[in-house]
């Protein structure tokens, strides 16, 4: 019998697989638009809709490299036990050899990713791709929350090590705060190579959709007008290919499915998250 | 300039009115499908297509006795101070001298209304209406939790002063409870009459709109096939205005406005919630 | 070249045709939720996926035997103009010999076409399907509108002459007036019968897709919860045919696409445009 | 790490266990509304919102007994192929001694799975619940069509081994066809104890998700108002169940999640599922 | 108790605040898709996903200095009385000392809006942005008609104090007067800029948002490809604000939500609405 | 009476005129997300928001130049013999000296419409629009497939006649092949130049929706982000308009009105659609 492969990009690797692939179905401290518990689901249906070669970087995946290893079961409504849990997944992946690529679930997931990432690799830094600067203190009380997750990610990597790319919302104070610590650079191939620059060392890259315009990701918790398109998120890409870093870690978070009633924000999202994979190595 | 008024069905009474309205966008328990965050906003919305008399009741609605307190502002994300802020919110009102009919928001939000009522009403009864039986001590580890929403109920006014309507999805361990306990009536107007004499002392009707097939209400977090249609409710709730038993609260939850496409759900929510506050004395 | 024929139902009727289809493609009064200007399109696109045999009526569509007049072109924002441009195309019709089933557009267009039937049947009955009473003398201030369409039926057939069926929507003074008339009929086979002793003349339907449930029908203007299923209207249907009272003019009002995402509204819709069609004779 | 299962109804069988879910996403005859080939997908994502429990059964859904098989990859556009594909599926489930239950895809996907049933079950009955009678021996010149799949499933077991429930839609022809060989029952619990009258031998059901009103499920291919509810739906399985006869393999088709943006259809789709399962046997 | 602010972009301004915004809900003219009527409640709606601070024009919203005037109620169907109430409530604002930013509602509102404006602005400038000239004399025999819109304002401000960009629909005849006339500027910073030097005197900005391109506004009326981004449309304002001349008036027209599924529409008109409100003063 | 003319873009003419519009509603071979069946309907529709007069061309869309031929009846799951049906019909109207136009369905209809196109042009060029390669010789084991439709009509015209632009996805091996063979040019104005100095001859003109990004069409099969805007388009054919080379043949292939809730694409596809008649020559 023929079947089709079961997960993510028709991964078929196994445990001893380099790479691996793990959904985080969690959208609890969302304060618009919930719905993005059900993205690493629409990313891995969308996956089918791909060819496995990728004509911007001229590589192929490499199915058999990369492991899925399905979505965590999170328990809603309590965000600390829900960081707790994919930090402890994240070690558990890291010690077991293995590249994580998460698909988010809401982008303060990206928080226990870092950090459980910067143990092993003192020396990590953060590419930012997102609308919001993410770098309140607290919102709305809380200290855990989607609005916070790039605070708390500083407290993980260091804010030298924090390189911003097309954000376009934030408060005046976050504004400040990134034009004096110089995290914020073009979304662009000249603002990859500048940022590239900033610092040495490993690289772990955060995709929050809502950096592309609501025109390429409608579905995504909080649109905000103004954002790139998908060529030129293909030409960071291919910059930080042709630096030759190394991608020690990487996600993608923020699809909303409920929002997206055409399919094309997870059509998006599974092409970068394969570009992702392949930039991280799993090509052939 | 003759402006529409700004709430819900026409709402236009003030703090001294004796009814009010308030809105708890909360859903962060949520398992299945998040959304009804929005849910207060959208029957607000869609109590415009609505009469101020109803036929079923041949009563009209009274919209200078009940004021519109808003929506609450809620952390996202911390569930313990989510119910504790609502259980404020309820008490001020109460202290007011208000009725309160809340719009959810998830299920979980009826726990600290309950408790507020029961407080000032200690022989208070509980009618809930709803798919699911919500009978959990705990879900994945939590105790406050979407699923746990009628056990902590049970907490607060005991067993047997509560009456279950409509349920057809649970544990075999729920089921086999709510059998022994004998909290599970049919719902329609015999069973509310059966249930009426189960004991004494004014009620609180808590309506999840899963109680409904998801064919009258699909806009919800967990449709279950089944339900009852609005026919079935109205004769419920005709029944409990004729029984002349006081209603000291009510609320109608889990909306979920994301997956109510042609907003059907949202009509049939404004119109229980119009039905509700008729029965709860706003009528004229 | 072997092409599916353009128009309703599969209709191959010409100019010299007993029956024909007209689209009133209007809905400038809708208070609510407008849209089903497109209605008259989506009927005759959903009419493919019907079949030309009625079970319930044992009788088959005879497509030859009805002419489909296409939509009439309205100016939008001019009411009186509009309604007059459809009374004349009315009279046309009627003056060609021709028996018309309309698709509406809002119900208002209602008023000028039995206002056209009612000069040349004097005795005309009105059998009226409809969630709303529709019995005001104005709206906002307006003669002309959506919601005083009956009214305005009423000025041309006398109320003696009405029946309604589904009313559960009104103004107190409304319910009053309908009591008082007893022009309201019980949804049924059985209340059918009744209405049809009433008084003898033809018929003229007018099927306000609102009479059925938000369930069977979400795409329509104003949807009130509680209404029937297409059995029971099929029911209604069997029995006027079992009458053998002629039916000298229809329509099918107020769908609305724009809120029927999945369809189901105008599948429903084109299946009762056939029945009409069969019950007024273009049948095999 | 805790990860969620990734299959059916959290099916966490194996080769050795007895029953089997199959995905056959194939549409290619459609001739009204394509999409059912995401089906099988869209069933699974919507069992996780369900219990394991069925209170009308009484009985727990045993993931254990259950392997899933996954979705078998099918040459889109030669319908041939594709039922010889399906053919060879079936004869390998069975032949490893596996019962199955298929989710379509669309209705003639139940042609090969009879086909294959019937060579080990000479006196296999076929309780085909549908609203289309589906009998014509081609369709726009075509055998091997959606519109013909009962007629191909007759020459499989002989039509006095057929029960048809719920049919509403068909040619005038195929209606006589029904009634002069009585192959049509109501769709409640009285129909389904007369039809097992019927004859003796193993039962396959094959559940056209069509039988169900478009309230219900809305997205299918060709809605057709008129149709039963869940409950009716249910009351028929409850019979099958206490009739304790043998079930053989079952099938759910004509899901078509493009026209279900609610997602009720997938909701209900999975929960017959669930029930189809326990009646088969795979209960606890 | 801690409620959200009732209004648009928490505007928090009394009686007494020199800005106010007003909900124009008509579309009785739209000839394609009708809808924007719902457009004022889905920006207001939409606003609670944007910050305060504008990083392109480097401002704060100032919420404090502008009411929130809600919705004006209009006699839908009869055009006139609606044109003549909207001419009402501007100068009523205009007189109590406000400055409007109208939400619309279709783009023939803007009509009575720039007549009242050019009353007590003689030398008004009117700054047309939208993809349609709607420059007929009139529309199927109507001369109040959205596709008139323009014609009507040019009666009130002379055409040598009229801008268009973005014009990318029209006839032949209405191409040829935009290039006689030299009203047609392009839709960047470079066109703005030409535009200022027309003409001196106050600007009123009416921008139709079907200038945007549709995959950056779905949800309008009469979606035209080859529009501009909201990136082009960011640099016309800041270009605005650059040139320090003084804007007395404002709307955003055309958002229609029953084709704006997913919300972007929405939000780029409420970023809109935001920008144009600290353009014409309402900033910290 | 006045009735709205019932076809394509007010098309008016009759079976003498020199160009026809025909929909070929087929989608039996898509291997992603099906639905295209119904695009030449959606494209009708959809052109009723359009304009006669092109801005881009300085042209007016000549309606009484072109008939509508309506839609082919196929038969659905066969697809050898709906390709020769729509040979067949491609040569009848070829013989009747009409230009086509074809409405899809999916890419494979183009292969019939070259290859009867190729002819009666022995000296036929195609140029090529899409997001995907369909180069290769087999799909699935099939040789008819979308996913091989372009190879289907190298055969036909050779591949030194085979301009391909906007292609982005397909296998390593495809890519390959374009670059040996030189087929692949960027879609602007400076590609379609160079394009066209490859051959001489009359042109045919074949547009699959997907090569424009997703934002500009959600509604298509087949969704691969990092695709051209309308604008690079009209860009392309303007070049084709100066160039005055003979374009004798065209098609605007894979629209998906299932995925196109706000009904951009359409509007989109309407709009390509007049443009190809006026660059065929129906112009005025």
């Amino acid at each position: 019998m023929n079947l089709l492969p079961a997960a993510f990009l028709g991964t078929t690797g196994g445990p001893e697989s380099p790479f691996a692939v793990l959904g985080l179905p969690y959208d609890g401290t969302c304060s618009y638009r919930p719905g993005c518990r059900f993205g690493p689901r629409a990313i891995r249906d969308a996956s089918w809709g791909l060819e496995n070669y990728s004509p911007d970087l001229d590589a192929e995946f490499a199915a058999g490299a990369v492991e899925d290893l399905g979505d965590l079961d999170l328990p809603l409504g309590n965000t600390p036990r829900v960081l707790e849990n994919i930090g402890v997944a994240a070690r558990e992946a890291r010690d077991a050899g293995k590249r994580l690529l998460c698909l988010g679930g809401e982008h303060l997931v990206t928080y226990p990713l870092v950090e459980a990432c910067a143990e092993s690799h003192p020396e990590l830094n953060l590419l930012h791709f997102d609308a919001h600067a993410d770098l309140r203190e607290d919102y709305l009380g809380e200290r855990l929350s989607h609005a916070t997750a790039l605070r708390r990610c500083l407290d993980a990597v260091g804010w030298e090590r924090v390189c911003q790319f097309g954000i376009r919302s934030g408060t005046r104070f976050e504004f400040a705060w990134m034009r004096k610590h110089r995290t914020l650079y073009p979304a662009d191939a000249e603002g990859v190579r500048q940022a590239l620059t900033r610092s040495r060392g490993p690289l772990y890259l955060s995709v929050d959709l809502d950096v592309f315009d609501p025109a390429c990701v409608p579905g995504t918790g909080t649109p905000e007008p103004g954002g790139i398109d998908y060529l030129a998120f293909s030409e960071c890409l291919q910059e930080i290919a042709a630096s030759r870093r190394e991608v020690v870690g990487a996600d993608v978070v923020e699809l909303s499915p409920p929002f997206d009633p055409s399919g094309i924000s997870a059509a998006l999202a599974a092409k970068v998250a394969r570009e992702l994979l392949i930039v991280m190595g799993a090509r052939s």
